[in-house]
């Protein structure tokens, strides 16, 4: 909404004149380009689910002040995100993110953008430094994002090692790797962090709500299965992009169903042709899929998932609580996008 | 010392364990093998220099416990130093680093790396909240390494974009510049770090040491200027490697005093000749060096900072506090390596 994209403007400003660094002119334009370039450009799902989330837990209207903070770590939650996708770009070596170039092939910009990443990061703890250092929830919230950064930190390094490391191997690509990956590299700080943050506003302490931490990583590797599924299953001009996780060689639930389900000779297929970019090998994994029944392996998945995460959301005390979860679980339930 | 190397094997034990993070055996191989390969393999004068700054604040002996904190801190700031190095490297397309091929360049790691540089940034937070958590500077010592990290990401943006970006131009390599980049990118991190650390152990706040933190900041750049001088003056024999400042461009004190001190001829020489591999270049370079008789402008330099550093350290209040000051001093003064 408006009001969140008017307090991105806030924040870079605030940032660009920073006290804790002697800013050049060219440095000050260089940050400027470079968070216009990588921060606001995307979905915006992750941090405007903070605010939503809190006006939940909160139940009556929230002051300006309190939408105004929400929609500050809502941001914080878009800095680690476009800190996490610069570097990630670099180290996948992609072209494209958002529609446009990566910030690394951008003119003159090249592995300056790894510095760039850490920039990033850096401006969440400039950012929560300047709003939430009085608040008695401030070394929580550090706490927070430093543990969530080191799960996902810890999510890239094992999709690196499993897909990145030596030749090609789909061996490795087993259900329980699949989930590990997702958990930590893609569930903590889409599903869990914007809630998180949203308690700790509400004031409550994080050690009680173990059973919501899993409950949303849940529903963070539902979403990335269904991301997954829409790689090959969805329709492009839906989606917005052709799918290229089988050119990839990406270990997607797809390609690990595959592997579980198939029998010796359809696995070898698999093998001798997953990871290139040739149409032809493309088209026979797909005969795979079709041949395994994915999309319905697939819908059984979503139905079943969807069951799970209702009836562990109305295990749960808290009404507000319940309704925050399921907000989230209807926003991503049978996407098609 | 024994004690402090010893320590590391404990926090390396510690990490490979820490439950925020589902280990697999192979991501376990890897972090072991990459903390051993980039984090104690320095001089660990940052590390150590928090344990000796320490007990010359305390006055007396310190506990077994107290010294264990000192070390982890020490330890906290050798992984920073591995962090911006393993970055550094590969945002300079360096080749050796310890004596050892470059991390990202060993078999296997290649853009890796990128990531392992995070993961020890993240550990160091994992460090922290495991052995301070309970402290009642905790939250200080995370806006502490926090803040030092921010002003040496701050200066490494501004060593690259100044020296990378766009064709060699040495009109940029100014003194303001200078100072600028090597207070930001070295002076923080290695000179005031270690004492703020040990202030923090001590109680204090760090809000009354602003003027500590600029003798640090101070005594910090007066070392880099020795590293430039050392680079080209020092015996390759002691320093233990031939400097390489010039073929690299680098914006090094000498090549900027050179330029404020020359003639137009000898500016237009440096402008032809620094940056090139070529020795002809080189010597070219260097014979300038010689004319403008930089060896002694630098002696000329040291012997007012040292004075310059003695008298800030003299007016300030606490005896102790002098003695760490001094100490440092003490190790820097006129070394030769
Ligand atoms: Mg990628
Ligand atoms: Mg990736
Ligand atoms: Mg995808
Ligand atoms: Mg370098
Ligand atoms: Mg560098
Ligand atoms: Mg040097």
């Amino acid at each position: 909404k408006a009001i969140f994209r008017q307090i991105y403007l806030t924040l870079k400003a605030e940032l660009l004149e920073d006290p804790a660094f002697d800013f050049t002119d060219d440095a000050r334009q260089w940050i400027d380009k470079m968070l216009d370039y990588n921060v606001p450009g995307g979905k915006l799902n992750r941090g405007i689910s903070v605010i939503d989330s809190y006006k939940l837990l909160k139940g009556t209207e929230l002051s300006d002040n309190e939408v105004f903070l929400a929609c500050v770590l809502g941001w914080c939650i878009e800095w680690l995100q476009a800190y996490f996708l610069v570097l990630d770009d670099i180290m996948d070596n992609s072209h494209t993110r958002r529609g446009q170039l990566c910030w690394f092939r951008v003119e003159k910009v090249g592995l300056i953008a790894a510095n760039d990443g850490i920039i990033l990061r850096n401006h969440i703890s400039r950012i929560l430094k300047r709003h939430f250092r009085e608040k008695p929830y401030y070394v929580d919230l550090l706490d927070l994002f430093n543990e969530v950064e080191f799960q996902t930190a810890s999510g890239q390094m094992l999709d690196l090692i499993t897909t990145h490391e030596g030749e090609q191997d789909l061996s490795k690509y087993t259900m329980p790797v699949y989930r590990r990956i997702v958990q930590y590299k893609t569930a903590y700080y889409s599903f869990y962090l914007p809630v998180a943050c949203a308690l700790l506003m509400s004031g409550e302490n994080l050690d009680n709500f173990v059973d919501v931490k899993n409950i949303l990583v849940a529903m963070g590797t539902y979403f990335q299965v269904q991301d997954d599924y829409l790689d090959c299953f969805g329709d492009p001009e839906v989606i917005g992009k052709i799918g290229t996780d089988i050119e990839d060689f990406k270990c997607s639930w797809l390609v690990v169903q595959a592997l579980e389900l198939g029998n010796e000779s359809q696995k070898k297929i698999l093998t001798e042709n997953y990871g290139k970019s040739d149409p032809a090998c493309v088209a026979k994994v797909k005969s795979i899929y079709k041949d395994l029944d994915l999309q319905n392996v697939f819908f059984e998945y979503e139905r079943l998932s969807y069951e799970q995460l209702i009836s562990s959301i109305e295990a749960q005390p808290s009404k507000p609580l319940q309704d925050v979860l399921k907000s989230f679980l209807h926003k991503i339930y049978k996407r098609q996008k």
